[in-house]
């Protein structure tokens, strides 16, 4: 039997499944992994958390995640300045979930979903996978969002939910809040529309977070995740902040207890430990502006970036130049961007071996 | 703000999220839980190779869960004797996710899925989020499958999606072999029909799996989870078994990296203690016989139970009857089915405390 003699839905057919080679190579700067191990001191914490939550584990979990979403409330009020509540805050496993949790609820069969491309192609990926229509919003060609094109695609295309992903993935690029309350108002002009804005990458950003465009605004979502500054990206912890009522009404969707004991107590652990996974982050912002000027110093045109990867080119055939890295040992990702190759920002070693492949490489084109 | 002012999806207005009252009582048999903490050297074990994981916590967890996959085959294989590989098993959070992720392959707008009730809840309520439309089978009024009603159902309604759930949740009914078989051949004479077979319960039965019956049926699906006869509601691990080409069509709609690492590393250690907790298992068949007489003994009705829980009645009114039991501490639970109440079996003294409660409170009926 292959999937195509299934009676798998049509528009299955002929797909594969989403997600990067995982390939067996000395230097992983492919996934936007955060390159620093969890410190020691941090994954014994994990182990007693861990322990206890498994001496309760026959019983279901708290089906809330009370005490975790308060912690995480902590975390965003303390780090932007902008007061959240356990009301305000929902967990899933990883943001993909929150995601899909939040098109099942304002997206859907008879909906739509419109992102800026090239962007988060999960956020495609789920709009699909929860029968939302997908729309392709424009960008300019230096990969940030041109509020006019933008205004005249929500006005042309009325989609139900908005993608607004700062810093961008794949590009790095961070929207300002003006562009941001701009997009909203002018969403909302046209319909209720719900505004997501995925801050995946928001600690290594120069710019702040946009949380606290959240205040008046209920339609408005900001999406988080602790795999990446909190160098988690093996938990799945995802996080939103929105108003109490988004909360309420992501619950009518989320499956029952669907955030594990042991999920629950990792990412309590992880959070104990902010103040040191944050000195990483700030490691890693400062590899990445190294990194950014050495591959322009390369010759190299580089997007703006304020995110842990920086997106680069142009090269005529990028699947030929990302083979040639990875002949040195060197993973890093083909996102199909047209011209464009995009690296994650490792530690100063990794950076140092990318940065010795792709001089080599280029010199060969 | 309120759900109802924000633009859900219509089919959400007015609901309210599923999930059985979290009351902190003395006793608590309400969610089927196994009342057997893990042993101390598992908790050792699960902490152990929780610390292991959490030490590449920075990468991703495998997208595919080889190892996991193939200890829940060996599993599978050494308790039914019937072989299965890794590549026709698969795992997600919860055998919730497992079915989310069937009917999103399988199901979906314009499809339908069809269940013999009363059932499992969630079948319908998953069926309903992901945009399958839920058609209620019927059900002898002993809970069993009237196979005649339920072919007529198949060709009448014509489902893409049946589920046979056995043991059956709240019922406690198993559904022997050669019914499947025939609800298997009717529904494919209808039409190429994915049947599930949801034996979430079947450890605690008395009658042996329905897995080899997977042989040569392409479109039957088991499912299974962690959470009963493992004692790891905790934990949220659901799988199933099937033909490969089954798994390998979940993975074109499942979330990437899905199972994060500490729910794999967590899952397999509580593989290495499968004897000890299949041990508990059998105490609590035991247990469950013994409810079982004392309830007959104290003139009620009591449905055949194959599961680690008893449905049982019957009462002009299940709902004060449980009010009423609560009062002395002990939580079961209303599943809306009329007439009866459902009680999980316990450790001996929860179980006395329950029988001590329900004589009682029958007394004053």
């Amino acid at each position: 039997m292959k999937i195509d003699d299934l009676p798998v839905r049509d528009e299955l057919r002929g797909q594969s499944p989403y997600g990067a080679p995982q390939l067996d190579v000395p230097v992983q700067l492919n996934t936007n992994e955060n390159p620093y191990p969890l410190p020691e001191p941090l994954v014994a914490r994990i182990a007693e958390r861990v322990a206890e939550a498994a001496r309760a584990l026959n019983r279901y979990p708290d089906r809330d995640a009370v005490e975790l979403r308060t912690e995480l409330a902590r975390y965003l009020t303390r780090t932007t300045g902008f007061e959240r509540g356990v009301a305000q805050v929902w967990a899933a496993n990883g943001s993909n979930e929150v995601i899909q949790q939040l098109l099942q609820t304002f997206g859907g069969p008879g909906r739509s979903a419109l992102g800026f491309e090239p962007s988060y192609q999960m956020h495609e990926l789920i709009s699909r996978g929860t029968g939302t229509r997908w729309i392709a919003g424009p960008r300019r060609a230096d990969f940030t969002i041109d509020l006019d094109a933008a205004v005249a695609a929500l006005a042309e295309h009325r989609p139900d939910v908005l993608f607004v992903c700062s810093p961008n993935n794949p590009t790095g690029t961070a929207v300002d809040a003006a562009t941001v309350l701009a997009l909203y108002e002018a969403a909302q002009a046209v319909k209720p529309t719900v505004v997501i804005v995925d801050e995946a990458y928001v600690e290594f950003s120069h710019r702040p977070s946009l949380l606290p465009l959240l205040a008046g605004r209920p339609l408005m979502v900001v999406t988080r995740t602790m795999s990446k500054a909190f160098g988690a990206a093996g938990l799945r912890l995802g996080y939103l902040a929105a108003d109490a009522a988004v909360v309420d009404a992501v619950q009518l969707v989320r499956l029952p207890y669907h955030l594990s004991s042991v999920t629950q107590a990792t990412a309590l652990a992880c959070l104990e430990h902010t103040d040191t996974l944050l000195g990483y982050v700030a490691r890693l912002k400062a590899e990445r502006d190294r990194l950014v000027e050495a591959l322009r110093a390369l010759g190299l045109e580089v997007t703006e970036s304020d995110s842990n990867f920086i997106q680069f080119g142009t090269f005529e055939d990028p699947h030929a130049v990302w083979r040639a890295i990875l002949g040195h040992g060197v993973l890093i990702r083909d996102n199909g961007v047209p011209g464009h190759l995009r690296v994650t920002a490792g530690t100063p070693e990794e950076n140092e071996a990318f940065l010795a492949a792709v001089s080599t490489v280029i010199k060969e084109l």
